[in-house]
């Protein structure tokens, strides 16, 4: 038996999220479905860094599994990717330890959030941008707003209300606001853990900051409340991603 | 009564093509039925630069229809904009003289063909351009064999067996492959206009030369011989668009 880590990336436009839920396709059960054909019926379990929400993208999802097949490393992934539907791809495939784990072993994580700014919203990004034409943010106004998350901090306030860690508080270690030129605004979030909701609840914060809903030194009010009704609106899912896992080596 | 002209975009992959046809969704269609709802039932007939096949997409695709509707021109795109799906959006809508025609009017056209080079298809990318993992073309072989198209010819040989139109004589004056940072080549095109067919088989020969199935020096024999079954494949539809439509000032 050996351990393989994978690297995967998916459109989360026709999932119903990560994880395996009854009569809903899922990337893990994509996966699972592939594995345990693989395995001739034997049932293979994936284990992801992290769940992602139904439209939640993936760039760099982290996911592991144990296999007792013999085959080289260097064939997994095109295996894997011949099988998988055309909105999964894996994008690495390397034998770990046994003692590596995809969602406890995580040290970081990096999400992405994509605004579109331009006048008309281009009918290729509507399910990977978010877009509201007629709103210009003021990207200034965002970027100092963000500072307040940076460091360490209780995110109760920016995190669903349905959380059920206890342990609420994480560190933000950069929080970049980064226009490109396709008329978008990517929000780029690196951080030690992510509470559910959390990127898109601070995404949806920035952005009202940005139109001029709210004063940018709000942040920090919002954060000591420790309270999720005092925190705005969570952004759409459509324009998340999850970029990078990072491990200890 | 006034005729309006608007330059429209649209993601062809939700479409069964532009033209209307019984029980399938088409470009035309979704656009007919909003103009026609605003005219409050009177059938609107539009006009477009000419059809685009299922799966294929417009960044610049030119129409032109006649409303006795009294509103401000300046309104006329939100209001489209509103009611359209999202896969259509209305870039601009300007007044035009009643002798003015989308279609017959037209005095060239630009096409671009997306190929997508990375090892790995992006998930994100496989209805909008056509990839073959594995194979790397050689560009410099592309451009030389795109050279014999370039000026004055007759593309029977790289134009649908389907086609009616009897001048298969078009001149082209522009034909470039273009490497991009997202591991992407383009084949820009322009000429005074296309055949059914033609600038998908030009790209599916370009890529064959590419990849080393055909020379170079192939491309102006298959033009001389004047007979569709000289030349090679036609490229798959999801890679092209229609990417601008030029009239007469």
């Amino acid at each position: 038996m050996k351990r393989l880590k994978a690297i995967i990336m998916y459109d989360g436009f026709g999932f119903a999220g990560y994880q395996i839920q009854p009569n809903a396709r899922t990337v893990q059960h994509e996966l699972e479905k592939v594995l345990t054909k693989m395995h001739k019926g034997m049932n293979v379990r994936v284990v992801a860094s992290g769940r992602t929400d139904a439209g939640v993208h993936a760039i760099g999802q982290v996911i592991h599994f144990d296999t007792a097949l013999q085959f080289p490393i260097t064939r997994w992934q095109r295996a894997l990717n011949v099988q998988l539907p055309g909105d999964i791809r894996v994008l690495s495939v390397e034998e770990v330890s046994s003692d590596f784990h995809a969602r406890y072993g995580t040290i970081g994580k990096v999400y992405r959030y994509k605004w579109g700014l331009g006048d008309v919203e281009s009918p290729f990004k509507r399910h990977y941008v978010v877009h509201a034409p007629g709103f210009k943010p003021d990207i200034q106004r965002m970027r100092e707003a963000a500072q307040s998350f940076l460091g360490t901090h209780d995110f109760t306030s920016f995190c669903s209300a349905r959380t059920e860690v206890i342990d609420r508080v994480r560190t933000i270690k950069r929080l970049e606001l980064i226009e490109n030129d396709e008329d978008e605004l990517h929000m780029v979030i690196e951080g030690d853990g992510f509470l559910y909701n959390m990127v898109r609840i601070i995404a949806g914060n920035l952005w009202e900051v940005g139109i001029g809903r709210r004063e940018p030194s709000e942040m920090s009010v919002m954060l000591a409340a420790e309270d999720r009704k005092r925190a705005g609106k969570t952004a759409p899912a459509q324009g998340l991603y999850l970029e990078s896992v990072f491990y200890v080596d």
